[in-house]
């Protein structure tokens, strides 16, 4: 399953929360996620394409831009 | 038209902005809106029901919940 990271807008843990109870709720279809607050990038592992993380992401408000896909 | 109030739990500028554009992209049907960072509050007049705005007000992750209606 491929990771896909992208570059949130981050500022606080209320940020990277916020990221992390939208990600959530996507249940099965993350399989695992790092959100690393101070280089303002998350990592994904998931069944979904990157198209469909970055509008998740982006419902979050924050700004959001695809960095790539790691595996 | 009626004045919504919501309590958001905001921590940074990161998350009042994220707030700020989230209600910006419901464009005219949002009339007027005060984000609150300190009192962690937010009002929107708006000819949306509360329960749209709660609605959309959650997609950023961030914690929310309907405090009343001003007018």
């Amino acid at each position: 399953m491929p990771v896909h990271e992208f570059k949130v807008e981050m500022t606080c843990t209320g940020c990277s929360g916020a990221v992390e109870r939208v990600l959530k709720k996507l249940g099965d279809k993350v399989e695992d996620m790092t959100i690393d607050l101070e280089g303002k990038t998350v990592q994904i592992k998931s069944s979904l394409s990157s198209d469909e993380l970055l509008a998740v992401l982006k419902k979050t408000g924050k700004e959001t831009t695809y960095i790539g896909c790691k595996n």
